[in-house]
Order: structure tokens, then sequence, then C-alpha cells
């Protein structure tokens, strides 16, 4: 049995989340049914991070296992040949090394969650983009941003569906960067909370246009109560852009 | 009578182009329907350049005329507000200086033609790029596209649809630019011919993927034949992203 990894990019539109559904069409479950069209062995597909309807990847990891062995690229090439016309892509595959499990062995999670700040509502990246007409402070947001850095109990940042154990989690970044029209947010830690980015980025949006304080992202994070916190930012602004792992991949 | 400017952006699949056709949705036809819902009037709307079907558009330049005084920021507010769901934006309105017209006074109009190089398709970015999956040098590309910099005849580059009634134009910048995966292909001339950018990026591309010489654009242009050249690129890789006028107009 040889365990594969993938790298993957995808639309988050028209999916139900990445995780396989009684109904809609999952990411996973596209994987899978892909999978069975070229090979009999229909190996189930294990991803790293669980991300929701409507969310973006552009380096969402999976692992899967089969007896036949692949030549990577082989694989890669007959995955998406059955992919099309979803929108997902598989963008790398490698063998994986012994003991490898795209979600229990990641070292670290990033996520950008991107604005469009401006007072036309986007065109082109329709669908990419949360679009917030009035004007924000990039600046003011970073800055309050800091607070949450390190390891802190997000509980106020927490979905009422989370499902982890502990609200105890490490933010290892948090930076908020205009580039023109463009406000990026972008977002790194071993692992999330359920929710926990798309709840941070609608808290320092209040920031950001003066709404609240500088001080409210450490305010609402020491409530410890989700609704000391702003409302919840749209999926579709979201995007899982990269997974590590301790053997230096995916080399970039 | 009051002459405004729009600067808009639209996602071109979809559309049969920016001008108004018999049958099909097209980005000025769009434009005007949006205008009659609010406004008796009725207004023809005159566009900087003609994209054509599945072109884009994030800095196209159109004029109109009004009886009744709008203020450009009410102006911009009505026609997004009508034109949604429609993947057509307006990002700024302005009052047109004297003798203002979106087409004869153009200086210069700046596109940029983007191909997604790597194996898998595109899916977060799809109908927004041309996928090309074998490898590209771009450095090479970019050498070959300075020697149709100035003033030439682009017979060679020109569809045999053109209507203009010399193919001597000026070129004034011709970039390839890789960025990850990515690769730019920037072009700005006062004006161009029918399918010219794509013509030039269909050419390029031989270059860039070791099918033809570095010298293969010049000497097709030189043949004054658009047999010489390569194939004509996808239009949905294309943008039009900027027009600029005598007055500084846009400044962004």
């Amino acid at each position: 049995m040889q365990r594969y990894r993938l790298r993957l990019e995808y639309d988050g539109c028209g999916f139900c989340g990445w995780q396989r559904q009684a109904e809609g069409a999952s990411v996973q479950g596209t994987l899978e049914a892909a999978l069975a069209s070229f090979t009999p062995e229909a190996p189930s597909v294990t991803g790293a991070g669980r991300t929701d309807a409507g969310v973006h990847a552009s380096g969402q990891v999976a692992h899967l296992d089969l007896e036949r062995f692949w030549l990577p690229e082989r694989l890669l090439a007959a995955l998406n040949a059955h992919l099309r016309p979803r929108r997902v892509a598989v963008r790398d595959v490698g063998l994986a090394p012994t003991g490898f499990h795209a979600r229990f062995s990641a070292l670290r999670r990033s996520y950008v969650f991107r604005i469009m700040n401006r007072r036309a509502p986007p065109a082109l990246e329709r669908g990419l983009v949360w679009h917030v007409p009035a004007p924000l402070d990039a600046e003011r947001m970073h800055v309050a941003a800091q607070a949450l850095i390190g390891r802190h109990d997000f509980t106020s940042f927490r979905s009422s569906e989370c499902q982890a154990l502990s609200a105890v989690k490490t933010l290892d970044l948090l930076h908020v960067r205009r580039r023109g029209e463009l406000i990026e947010v972008r977002a790194t830690a071993r692992s999330f909370l359920h929710h926990q980015v798309r709840n941070i980025v609608g808290t320092l949006k209040l920031v950001g246009e003066m709404k609240m304080a500088i001080d409210f992202p450490l305010a609402a994070m020491a409530a410890r109560d989700r609704a000391a916190a702003g409302p919840t930012a749209p999926p579709h602004g979201l995007v899982l852009e990269r997974v590590d792992y301790p053997d230096g991949w995916p080399r970039l």
C-alpha cells in the first residue's frame, strides 16, 4: 500500500465544503468520484482542513492510499482529467513519507482573507473577495490584530458548532495589508477553531471602519464570549493557501 | 447637456463583447439597459475600445450624455445598483471635459494578457487566464517581444475582420514577466488592430515553448502575412486594464 499526498486548488462556490455530506457536492466527494472513475480501488481522501461551504483553497493538502503503484505525475494527470469540468484542480502529487497524515502531521495552516474595499462591486473577482464599500483603515486593523498573536483562549472567535475540545490556540501570524483596493488578512497557526479566521476578520472590519476602538479585538477575546466579538465574515473571501509539514513539503 | 465619463470593470465571459449586437448580451447594451431603468433619457454609451467576446476589462472607459444633471457619485451608485447581478461594475464616474470622446480622445490603451503556466488547470482563476501546461520561458518571450516595439506594419498580427484603414501602428510597450505560475504580457499603444494583442501572445508562446527561434516574431512581422505569425490566443486571458487621456484622467 502506498500513500500519496496531493496539493489542491478549488473554488468553494458551488461546494457544500470539503467534507462529504448526504446532500450537495463536496470537494472530498468530488475527488473520490474522480478516483473511482479510473481505479477500482475507490480510496477515501483525507484533507488537512475541513473548509466550509464557499471557502476556497489554493493549497489544501490531502492524502489517499492505493495498492497499485502510480507514478505521481500519472496520478496527477488522471485526477485532473477526471475532475473536469469541476472547479477542483490537483496542483501536486507526491509519495507521502511513512506515517504521513494530511491532517495530523500538519505543522501550520495559512489562510488569506481578501476584502475588496471600494464602492464598485467586484465584477472580475466576484465570489473571490468580500465586498466592503465603506473605506477601511488597513493599518489600524493591522495594529489591532497584533493583540491576538500568541497562545490564547479564542472562545469569542469560535463558532457555536465548533467541535474542538479546547478553545486555546496559538496564532503565529495575523497580518493586514492594503494593496490598492484590496485588503489581505493573512493568518497562520498550527490549527484553527471553526470560523476563527472569519470571526477575526469580521471583528477587525469594525476597527477598520472606526466603529470600534483599536483595543476592541483584545477586549472581545478577553470576554470569552462569542457575542463580544464582531460578526462572521462571509466564506467566499477566505482561501486556504498553504499547509506545511515537518519534512518541508510542499516546497514552493 | 452634460457628458459623463465612466471607468468600467467587467467579466467578458457571457458577453458577446463590448458592442451592441442583434443577439446576445453586450456590455454596451447592458449599460444602456441599466441607464434606461432609472432615467427616461436612455442615452447611448460610447466605449474607448470594442473588446471582443470573452475579453475582460478592469479599466475600460466610456462616455454618455444626459440633459438632467447628476452628481457623479449618484450616477455611479444608480448604475451599479441597476447593473446587479450582471458582471459589470462602474468603478468611477466623472464629468467629462469639453470635447471629450471616450474613443477619439484616448492617448493610450493598456492590456494585460495572463497565462497560467502549470500542469494543473486553473480552478480559482478559471475564465481569467489562458492555461498553458507546458513550461514557457518568459524571459525568452520578453526578449523576442522587444523586436515589435515601435512603429511597424502589423499586418501579420491583424485579424482578417479588422476594419482599420492602415495596419501601421506604434507599439509603446510589450513586457513579458513571470510571477510564479503566472506569466503576464503587458501591451500599451495609442490603439491596436483587431486581435493584435492575442495574435502577438499566440506568437510569443511559440517562442516560449522553444518551438520557434527568438527572432520569429520579427520575421513574422516582416512577412506582412497573417499566416506567418502564431495562432490567436483565447480571449479569456485578455484584460483591458487602462485607457489614458490628455488631462491625466484617470488618476489611479
